[in-house]
């Protein structure tokens, strides 16, 4: 299903890069496969594709066709994991312009990612008179963002459609059993899902938390589970032949030989929201104790005339990850028979082609820059391969984590801005901590 | 117009950052005025916007207002330059859902800046039967991306319309006076428009390269072009009190502290492609001779939740730009009687009042966490105030790239891969390096 390709960062760290690590590989599997390593208590997503709830999941399926019946529109209000993992998918798999699209399955719109009035009004006014429903998604029910995002689009609905009408229209994934969404979902009666304790939010797209706003936009979340369950099948094999083990070690190895940025590259515009998700998956579990390869991404063939130069020839800090996909349909260029352009030379050949070739050719222009390439090469995008790409990603993740010796589940500066947020908007409880912060501003 | 606030970064670099610079800021400022710095004959956008051509700007809102009668799509095709500026005012000033919103103005796709089949072909499907014209930029005419695009939308157009019906439909920004592009377009008759010798790409904004499909998406490009006018005046008085100088010497301070990222974040979602349009023109201006500020962007309140677990205690490698809009609309936080997700103390402000908070809390918590904080106030977002930012960063620019010691304006690194490709590609008068690249693949 995947092809790893490591041949182009030879030259840029020891050759003996996975075989120093096997020890502390093989250690890292162990503690992912027993939930006993640092964070372990958040390493459900494992056996995830083989030990999800069953009977949630076919809720979930039943509730996707609830709202594509009863719902032009979808609003999604979630941030961080309950946010991105949706997004990235849906993007990759229905399209980046899905909402532009003919199509029998709602629109969906995001919300209670940001603070921003302007966008929030013009959601509001996307929906226009439409009929919507409401999937909110918070562990805890108290995040900010979200929770404002809530309270505007639940009175929104309950004034359209009264109490009784709005419960009908509000899907809550939340704790299972504690937390203020929780405590509503069950007074109010909504339906519910979950997001399981041991499955941090980055890690939780194949969890209600993605697979309900995927399956409302038509995507097949059968075949992602089974992509993904794939994965682990083969990827809990040890072993040096383990692409896992040797994409770990090999980034491992060039982080340690001063490659401080891993720029992930696609060819394909539906990729730019996947890249998203994938800077939380390893910002945030790496990105700690002033460690961790800074995540970047660019979108090419356009960003070759745009970062392309600062790739070439800029500050000798990173290495390159691509992942490139067979396209799905296929188009012949066409002949001018003026050949103002030049380019006639092409004629009647496949633009993949063209495509596959430029990708070649920036791999080893790169590489003669000073820029390692990793490829990862994928048949089809669908949502089977996607759902083996996600677990990919996800296990290196966790192994590269406790090869860099972090906890790679926790994320505790996330909290430092909280706190200071809470204090400046005058929370009761934090009255000291705001006139020493306004004093700094 | 812009206000900037350095006090974030003091303790970071020594406090006589700007005057220790004064000489080289002065040298820059006059090499910028004088043309005669290193890329000279490439700063013809620092008068731009006092110089520019009237009579081609009036056949730009008569082009525009032309276009937006006879079709309902307009398909942009460029790449780099020729597509990062007019995508990233397109989508500030009239939304990332530009193209969603009800409107009567065209929807706006943008074609040429890259070789997926798969986005061709979606891009083929959304126009659908729909009537369209095409806005073709390109320098040289062939250039490989959208190259191959205008031979397939001109084949569609003249298919649809016959060769006179797309004659109508056809706007070609070109070279003034050579090129394959401004052949075909002379002995087809199309509309043309003039790429200026003396700009490059990443500067062409605010030409016709630019101002044409921004024209069509409804937004006053005068007011645009007022507002770097305005820039422009403002900036060209000598002296470390101009906030050009005092931004570049802060940047280049930081650099050579050991900040190797910039990361411009914004708490507006529609600045993501503004971000991608600063990308180009730092990471092109400045990464050469294995230098410069790696430039990287971050969308908050939702990357505080993902990216912001690394900011806040990764790599000690980056500093930060925040850019900060006024909002243009309102809204009140409702009040939620039950208080369940305990935020009541927010009911009855304004959601910007939150933001306010927000921004401030991360600036501080960033600042704790090691990462030097830059910010740029702005008013609310329009065309004026655009118009403002846009001349700013390019004016700071060229002065940043002249304190590192490089040629600001040309990019020698984006031809490395090009010539591989065409070699791979089989293009004639290159089949010696052909077999040995594929030897290497």
């Amino acid at each position: 299903m995947l092809k790893l390709d490591l041949s182009k960062i030879a030259g840029f760290i020891p050759q003996d890069y996975v075989d120093s690590r096997k020890a502390n590989l093989e250690q890292a599997a162990q503690m992912l496969a027993a939930h006993n390593g640092p964070g372990g208590d958040y390493t459900g997503w494992v056996y995830l594709p083989r030990d999800y709830d069953k009977e949630e999941f076919a809720r979930i399926q039943a509730a996707a066709k609830r709202i594509q019946q009863q719902s032009q529109v979808l609003v999604v209000i979630g941030i961080g994991g309950s946010y991105l993992g949706a997004r990235a998918v849906v993007e990759l798999l229905a399209s980046p312009n899905y909402n532009l699209k003919k199509k029998d399955t709602p629109d969906i719109l995001f919300a209670g990612n940001g603070l921003s009035t302007d966008a929030l009004l013009e959601t509001i006014s996307l929906i226009g008179d439409r009929d919507f429903s409401v999937n909110v998604i918070s562990k805890s029910g108290t995040t900010t963002e979200p929770a404002v995002a809530f309270c505007i689009f639940k009175t929104m609905l309950e004034e359209k459609y009264g109490k009784e009408g709005a419960r009908e229209r509000i899907y809550a994934t939340t704790d299972k059993a504690r937390g203020a969404l929780k405590g509503l979902a069950d007074g109010e009666g909504y339906e519910e899902f979950v997001v399981p304790d041991d499955v941090g939010g980055r890690y939780s797209v194949l969890t209600a938390v993605g697979l309900l706003p995927i399956a409302v936009a038509g995507i097949d979340i059968q075949a992602l589970m089974d992509g993904a369950a794939q994965a682990m099948e083969q990827l809990s094999v040890p072993g040096v032949d383990n692409p896992a083990w040797q994409y770990a070690a090999a980034r491992h190895a060039l982080y340690e030989n001063g490659k401080k940025v891993e720029l992930l590259a696609c060819y394909e515009p539906c990729f730019r929201f996947f890249a998203e998700w994938w800077k939380q998956l390893y910002g945030e579990s790496e990105g700690k104790d002033g460690k961790g390869l800074f995540p970047a991404s660019v979108e090419y063939t356009a960003d070759l005339h745009s970062m392309g130069q600062y790739i070439q020839e800029g500050e000798r800090l990173m290495f390159e990850t691509v992942v490139q996909f067979r396209p799905k349909g296929e188009y012949v260029i066409p002949n001018d028979p003026a050949n103002v352009d030049g380019l006639n030379f092409l004629s009647g050949k496949p633009l993949s082609f063209v495509a596959q070739q430029a990708m070649r050719a920036v791999i080893l222009a790169h590489v003669d820059g000073g820029v390692p390439n990793v490829l990862i090469q994928m048949p089809q995008l669908s949502a089977l391969s996607a759902g083996y790409l996600i677990y990919f990603f996800e296990y290196v993740c966790g192994l590269s984590g406790y090869l860099l010796g972090v906890n790679p589940f926790n994320q505790p500066g996330v909290e430092a801005y909280k706190v200071n947020m809470y204090a400046l908007l005058g929370k009761p409880g934090y009255e000291a901590q705001k006139s020493e912060l306004e004093a700094r501003l």
